[in-house]
């Protein structure tokens, strides 16, 4: 039998635990041709699965009722028919809140041995990566320009920060609690701004008088027009997140976007699905930053399955820091 | 004496007649070197002058109050103390809304003798220069993409609609009344949608199913949420006004952003000023398509400087058709 978690009905904002339920589904051994069997072992939370349990329409179909949660995992092949897939291979993929996946070899990646397998799922994986074309393909930071990033302790956020820093930005991150507060100013940003006590706009206007340069957004709502208030002429506005309005029937109010056009703004938007070409090209980054000692990261972890959903209520309220991941605990598999 | 109009109030809203004072100065006549003395025959209203009497901080200060009003005008030069700029030479500026405006060459333009001077003002002018910028330079528009545009039958919107059709486009057209639909329809495009009737979101989906393309933005608000929600991937937003929201104290809210981000959208906002080095390349384009009879336009003429204030206050309403001007009539100086 295979344990799993499906989805129970749609959470009104924030995910509870009555929005999912465990269960357990036969699990059929023989495998097709060119189909392995993964031993799943992490598993990534990712904001962006806030919008799949939501039902919005987005750029994948929504995860339906009764189906088991979609997401990004790590495990191990223990069985398989494709050559190229030995068993004891680490991959990802979509492997879903489960213990075992059966999956087709075309739908996975390998894990570079040297790659510890849960960084696979944080700043050597899609984490790294979307910070990688938020910063610096999109972004286009320049040495001594602001940069401002939102949710700056989550793990999109935290990587953003340091790959600012070492292209020389000025660097001020906006967070939720006084704990992440210390840790983003203990990575030695210039400035941090907690949302939740301070007035967001005019922080931002006595810490960069001059503006700001560009944005990573990954709330939306009120930040994003605290920042567009302070924003430069020409600058950058990379949407990565909406975190605020996932769950929501009316996602949370822009108000300022008049202030796109007198200060001639550029604000794009991106899936990072449309980037896997620049994997390479970004975890060679990211791997030089992290052996200079410059890109340091923390992960959040909720164990077992049974607890899967308070990894998305964490993201969901901002209660993570660092990447948001479950570990999965396997039972002795009931055959 | 000269005869001018100043704000005594800014706007709570629509622009009013008790927002405005029409008054004299004395016409000091001497000039010194490089001022030319310029009688203003031609006004331009822009919604961007809704922008300036509103107060809000812009790319240009706002009109202070007992301030002749700052608009864009032509006029005939009929004194000067600059060799290059001779009497009886039109030349266009910021010129006021006032009977004559003294003013030094550096700040004017010639107007090319083969344009008739009120044109210079609309589509050989900054109103065609924007709609040029808009659509091809931004929106890069191709052969058979969709194209929406707002206040469609205004100055930039019906010249953006002709190049949009030009190019070969599917064009769309946003606009307030029947009177104005009927226009849009002889212009031959694709379909029309009357905002003040329809609902722009669904009647858009069942126009083009195959999703938006390229959308110039003149409102945002409502409107701007129902292009999102009908946005193809990859699609380009060109913010270009937000009339909906010049003169409130809170802009009209946006909600659907965060399809900015599942969509892979780019918005861009822009300020014409930026692109006066596109100007030849742009009247040159635009007048090889009027001479082959594919850019009409229209004109909407207020009378006299008492007047002038209705010409903002149907361009706040979205009252006027084609290209909003004001006929400056010129009583006897009162020397």
């Amino acid at each position: 039998m295979n344990k799993r978690v499906v989805l129970k009905q749609r959470p009104k904002g924030v995910p509870q635990k009555e929005d999912f339920e465990v269960n357990f589904e036969p699990l059929h051994l023989n495998l097709k041709q060119g189909e392995i069997l993964v031993k799943v072992e992490w598993i990534s939370a990712d904001p962006t699965q806030l919008v799949w349990i939501s039902g919005m329409k987005s750029y994948m179909p929504p995860i339906k009722l009764e189906e088991t949660v979609r997401a990004l995992g790590v495990g191990i092949i223990i069985n398989s028919h494709s050559p190229g897939y030995k068993v004891g291979t680490y991959v990802s993929g979509l492997l879903g809140w489960q213990e075992y996946c059966k999956i087709h070899v075309s739908k996975v990646e390998k894990i570079p041995t040297a790659v510890k397998p849960s960084l696979y799922l944080g700043i050597f994986g899609m984490t790294g990566l979307t910070a990688y074309v938020s910063i610096k393909l999109l972004g286009k930071v320049k040495k001594k320009q602001v940069v401002v990033i939102s949710t700056a302790a989550g793990a999109v956020g935290s990587v953003a920060i340091q790959i600012a820093k070492a292209q020389g930005c000025k660097v001020i991150g906006i967070t939720g609690s006084d704990e992440k507060v210390q840790w983003l100013k203990d990575l030695g940003i210039y400035g941090v701004i907690n949302y939740k006590t301070d007035n967001v706009a005019s922080v931002l206007r006595n810490m960069c008088p001059e503006g700001v340069d560009m944005y990573l957004d990954n709330v939306g709502g009120e930040i994003l027009d605290a920042v567009l208030m302070n924003a430069k002429k020409g600058s950058r506005m990379i949407l990565c997140g909406a975190i605020q309005s996932y769950g929501l029937k009316k996602p949370q109010p822009v108000y300022m976007y008049p202030l796109v056009i007198s200060k001639s703004i550029k604000m794009k938007g991106f899936i990072i699905s449309d980037y896997q070409d620049k994997y390479e090209e970004a975890i060679h980054y990211l791997s030089k930053l992290h052996k200079k000692g410059e890109l340091v990261y923390k992960e959040d972890i909720v164990e077992g399955l049974e607890n899967a959903y308070q990894a998305l209520k964490k993201l969901s309220t901002g209660g993570n820091q660092g990447k948001m991941l479950i570990r999965v605990l396997h039972e002795a598999p009931k055959l």
